[in-house]
């Protein structure tokens, strides 16, 4: 027996019929406004080819590390959805049927139930693949033929989509030892404002990065810099950013486990440069290393105008036996408590005053919200902060972002939303949900008389694009 | 004037009608299902021995730390409570008579205004005794009366309430030296299915246990197994979780003060347990024997099947003074902030990717759920997490728990209720908020257009009986 | 186009109809209760001597912290709001005409929306200075007028302002140095009642404090005291409590980093205070040492029955070039994760079993209300909590104090609300918006059927005003 697949017209908003009828209002008003989606990791190649992709599995599950490691949690083995571990690191044969590995998902959808992830793969199968029945092990091959079938057509080809699901323009991450091939090439074809890509130097900047010092001697290579000694690093950093900045980028990007900055002086830093680059650095000098080159990449943002992004926090693969067969980003990455009041003070003291800066700060440890991060952004002029990220990135957690944010930081010094993915066809849903739950928390807003209807009219706008639009420079 | 006492049907669910009314269909259904109490701490004697209740003071005030605590915090005397203070630590009178503690209760039963103990109480008194108007000081010698002459009554001997409640199973917890003959009478009378044990070796585990080198004595007379050595104090363990799981053990409990596990060598755990064996561990040592424990326990469940639960994170005993005059568990426990990302990986890079083992997580740190826990067990195959314990045992703390708990681990990483009270008659009540608390979460979902009844429906089976029969393997 | 400016009667209360209508009618019954605010930072010179405030910007802008760092946060420089840097310290000239200052805050009033400061002021301007429209660039000219013409008639002398808020006692806050002129004036006039002093002895208990060293001298000056040694000072101290005893204090305050305390020996304190009081106190000594004056302060409490307040939690001039500039308190202070479990034992160990003793807790960190804070006051009869602070002095903040405090502590561990302000103008507004919100947070127990309609009204009373007078001894 299948049952329908609908969206209501009416999801995510507050069941309270008079809150409800106001969301609605604040809703229809800003729902077809343009996408930006100023952070996320879509593959630039897809745009720049603008290839069919392959087949519903490669598409909608194996890029998805939401649904992985679901999946993984309740015993599924990633060998059996077509995950590729490391040569010889595992015995278990790998799915090679993409219409097997869809069957799996299928069965295991009920998993999904009050997750983001329902929510965005229903929308996509409705809005994007128009399926009308609930995906189960009885619809499963029906979704897959109706999927495959879709994508065999041009106007499901990645620019298409891009253009149907009215994107005025996303940012890639790459890392500057990137030749940003596939942005030149976007560039030539008149797409250079849709698909612009931002810097993002960990495997740089990292001491503890997998192949650092091979990396710091490419980046001395592409530059034509002396990286061996720390001025010339640091020009070679410049001469990357400026490179991204040609390529559209207008913002950098920094995954670090901790928010802990320094601002040593440069003679003791060109010391410790001198400790990483031979890799004597011991733990201590590695986060002391990144703590700087937060700094100094505050300090070029100042001089270029590239917004900057700080995304610290995650504890990265946690799971070592399959680091070991999988790599990074295998969806074993797991937040961890993270402090901002001490650590960032030395950036602040260096840049924090400066109204023309803008470094938006990410947190995977709510706790910080209403105790940190708030208090930190609604005073210094130039931090702002990002909408909740990952595991945060769902109708609760923007809940829970506004009602521990707003009254201490304002609205103004949040920058809207941020998609932050990989699975291209889920960006149309996410920022949906996001625009259904900032109007939901604006209607309660409203309904408690605590901001009047037109104000909340303006601040919808805003939180959809305006402040994207501003923050990023776009 | 007395006013009456009347559980109101609707009580819990949220106000909102059309979300209530999905509550009320949600609550129908599950109901009356039978309740598993896979965690707590009943006394097995009572419904060994079947012995009548001996007055309302000694079943209700006495044994129940959310009540004295409070009473306690607000000036009232232990002793005032009748309990008894360790000879000499105490010059203040004892009150011997259960009326007038009773007294003493009901005159401040405003208290516990807005708190589960209220909640609970009132549905003893309205469901098990009938009562039916409010506890107040005018009303503390009715109660007295109607309660004990119900006590006196066979229908209100252990057994009769047993049944009458609609228990199926419940499982009382022992330490690895009780010889569990209550229950090897429970198995001869046919009770074997109904009251199991559970396998909490805190007291052999824990170096800064009261007793411990003792006990780790009497565990190798009781096993025949030479304890001064690693291999056989190991043995010995397994011998004790062996006789556990004869006495219907399917779960073993371990209440340690922080998540930290290691995972050493044997021969330097073997060292280690030297030390702690002479009694010449420090600090250190201690917690990471505790440690590596929990490892060896995980390892143990991997062989024998017995899930692991782990309670972390109280400071016990923090009140110096009542603990040198009451000992342990006088109500003077207060949770820590507790980590758990570092802390549990050895265990987990050990045991954590093995689907066929259960693993059972509790925090007292609710700041937990969303950045650590929910990540976790929404990954490893062997994690699932426990309801919402203790102080957060709670309307409030369990909404919070589903709000931020599902998004990430889904409800299927979860087990289901624990009551994990000795207040047996407090059982039905505690289960019954519980269900409330589900349904009232799932219709909010409902309502808002983010799961569809029928799901619900599912899922509210599974959160009162089904998740908890399988992980606890009843 | 100028909007109506109209405080709703219903702003704050439930949206959902049965609930708000019971909100309603709790509210109706303690509204017009009299204001006890018995922890704040008004000056008390305004009350000695009546004068009319000066401007509309001297008055609502300047003296009010969460202004003017909101409007720091986004740009907006210091000077240009009139505020004086030290001399040489800034180039930028000081805005002096308040006509200037004030059209700055009008256009950016929008910048406050969803905050509480929105909400204060806009009561502020309605209810005080009768202003019908909203306050925007255009209304500026209109407001700072009427404000103006206001502020020059006798009934906005602070006197007349005192009365007609219904200020039954105010508390001010002083320290030890200082002669509390206005309060033996203010006692002089029959006012002594009405405005009394709070003791706040930080900066001759932190020996971190600006200018410690000087400010022993000058107390061992004003005792008689010899202050060079241990016992001397802790008499000097004792002298001056008993001095602000006379002055109307019924209540000591504390404002510490960490909520650290110490139980030292007497010899072993002298020691440490011989080392503080030569200046040559390290980091960890300082810490010693302020944690150590918290227990001396409540065993002179035990003594003198003064109730103590420690308001722990917050990273001082976080902002190091602003407080060259404006030195303390200029906006730039940061909430800090704050522990008490441990930290509080000392200190709880030596005093916190004494019922006839009264400590009330504040936090900044939100993540100790249910893991730490309920569980400790549910406790220990010293222990109460104070009400949500400073930046969780908002709607927000103060439904998740009752929602995370009130299971585990109840209503009768916690003391009413505090303004805690140095805005005179916003306290009826303070006031309001924490009577609305207790009296929401108990429409929805009632409406969800955990307490009943009388009890409801009982404990709003208690929390509007009996817990304050009780736990303060006003």
């Amino acid at each position: 027996m299948t049952k329908p697949l609908r969206l209501n017209p009416d999801r995510l908003f507050p069941a309270d019929n008079d809150t409800r009828q106001i969301a609605r209002e604040l809703y229809a008003n800003i729902r077809d406004l343009p996408i930006l989606s100023p952070h996320g990791h879509t593959d630039p190649s897809w745009f720049a080819e603008n290839e069919a992709f392959s087949n519903p599995a490669a598409l909608l599950i194996q890029p998805d590390h939401y649904v992985y490691r679901m999946l993984y949690s309740q015993g599924i083995a990633l060998e059996d959805l077509g995950l590729k571990p490391a040569p010889g690191s595992s015995d278990r044969p790998v799915e090679e049927d993409p219409r097997k590995i869809w069957h799996i998902f299928a069965e295991n959808y009920h998993l999904f139930a009050g997750t983001p992830t329902r929510m965005w793969h229903d929308h996509v199968y409705s809005e994007i693949f128009e399926l009308d029945v609930e995906l189960t092990a009885e619809t499963a091959d029906l979704y897959y033929d109706q999927i495959a079938e879709c994508l065999s057509r041009d106007e499901f080809r990645p620019r298409a989509l891009f253009d149907r699901f009215g994107i005025e323009t996303i940012a890639t991450t790459e890392d500057p030892l990137d030749p940003l091939d596939h942005h030149r090439q976007l560039k030539a074809d008149g797409w250079g404002k849709k698909v612009i890509t931002a810097f993002r130097p960990d495997n740089v900047c990292d001491p503890e990065y997998e192949g650092f010092a091979d990396n710091i001697a490419a980046l001395g290579k592409l530059t034509g810099e002396d990286v061996t000694v720390w001025s010339g690093y640091l020009n070679a950093l410049r001469n990357r950013r400026a490179f991204f900045a040609e390529h559209g980028a207008t913002s950098t990007d920094h995954g670090h486990p901790t928010a802990f900055t320094s601002n040593l002086s440069q003679d003791d830093t060109a010391t410790l440069f001198e400790r990483v680059r031979h890799g004597k650095a011991n733990a201590q000098d590695s986060e002391l290393f990144r703590g700087q080159m937060l700094t100094e990449m505050a300090k070029m943002s100042q001089a270029d105008g590239l917004t900057m992004q700080i995304h610290p926090g995650s504890f990265r693969n946690h799971n070592a036996t399959l680091f070991k067969q999988y790599g990074r980003d295998c969806g074993a990455d797991i937040p961890m408590e993270t402090g901002y009041v001490r650590q960032l003070q030395p950036l602040l003291d260096a840049v924090g005053n400066d109204p023309d800066l803008t470094i938006i700060l990410f947190t995977l440890d709510e706790t910080s919200y209403s105790r940190e991060l708030a208090p930190l952004a609604g005073h210094y002029p130039a931090l702002k902060l990002g909408p909740s990220w990952w595991f945060h990135d769902s109708p609760e957690g923007m809940r829970r972002f506004r009602e521990q944010v707003t009254e201490t930081a304002g609205f103004y010094n949040t920058v809207g939303f941020n998609d932050d993915t990989r699975a291209f066809l889920s960006i149309p849903a996410r920022h949906d949900v996001a625009r259904r739950m900032d109007c939901g928390f604006l209607a309660r807003l409203v309904a408690e008389h605590r901001m009047d209807r037109d104000e909340a009219h303006q601040i919808a706008a805003d939180l959809t694009y305006n402040l994207a639009k501003k923050a990023y420079r776009l």
